[in-house]
């Protein structure tokens, strides 16, 4: 069997999704537009990754219905999540706290969610302990973290990401 | 930049789990152990992948703390998730929701998931509503759901899970 894409042996919902995001780079992908990234050459500089790469990620993304194209000049695309993308969001939180926990950098976690609402910092399941529940991602600020940097970016992107942010809120 | 399993760029422990779990088969292979396969021939029969391919990932998840090899006969191991392993456990199950919603089956999810203490199925994230906790992997009774079968398979494992079955409890 070829190292394709597609599971197709497998009866499986883990097997399903992972044919929609599972390819190298496409959950970095929508962790960056959770960050609100919204423009191709963000993306690119951010994730520093060949354009027809990108290209491809983001074409699968919008023809499973994960990624919205909305013209913002002519000629030119900005890229949203759609609301199924979105739900995507507990999972991709799921693999950063295992991250932190056991591929970690030195002095703790590189990024921390809290809700913007009361500023409580979430817990390991994505709840808000304060308010006892999970809020939505648009309700999520994040910011830099006490765990020191692998490598030091440059890219606006990263620059912006110095400060706390509110997911989905255009960056730069 | 080339495609291999590394992000070396990203300051991210996005980026860092999906360097350990993030390439193709290996969170179907996790999935398979929390199931309670134990051997290679079994994972090798119900992934149907090339052997190879199946060595070579193991061997990255034993190399990363996930995975203990333990003789149960002379020159025959049987593979444990380890500790580390069961903590991906929210991720995996995360994926397998967002896929039973938005790649679904016919009729509804293809596996359900309840809590074996009280009886009563997990909700999207993983918690006993009755109970108002989420159950460790080893409390959880894995069964069939209603959707209907992409493929039927008929390998040993895929036969023993069309009982119900607890997570981590040996198959066949």
């Amino acid at each position: 069997m070829p190292l394709g894409s597609d599971y197709e042996g497998q009866n499986c919902s883990l097997a399903r999704s992972l044919e929609v995001v599972g390819e190298r780079w496409t959950l970095l992908i929508l962790r960056d537009l959770f960050l609100g990234v919204r423009r191709f050459s963000e993306l690119r500089a951010h994730l520093d990754i060949p354009p027809a790469v990108l290209s491809a990620r983001l074409a699968r993304l919008v023809d499973h219905g994960l990624v919205e194209r909305r013209p913002y000049r002519p000629g030119r695309d900005e890229l949203l999540p759609t609301g199924c993308a979105l739900e995507l969001w507990p999972a991709v939180y799921a693999l950063l706290q295992w991250g932190d926990r056991h591929q970690g950098a030195d002095g703790g976690p590189r990024r921390l969610f809290a809700h913007a609402g009361c500023g409580t910092d979430l817990d390991g399941t994505g709840a808000c302990p304060t308010c006892e529940r999970v809020p939505e991602v648009a309700e999520i600020v994040t910011r830099p973290g006490p765990g020191k940097p692998s490598v030091v970016r440059s890219d606006p992107v990263s620059r912006a990401l110095r400060r706390p942010h509110r997911l989905l809120t255009p960056l730069g």
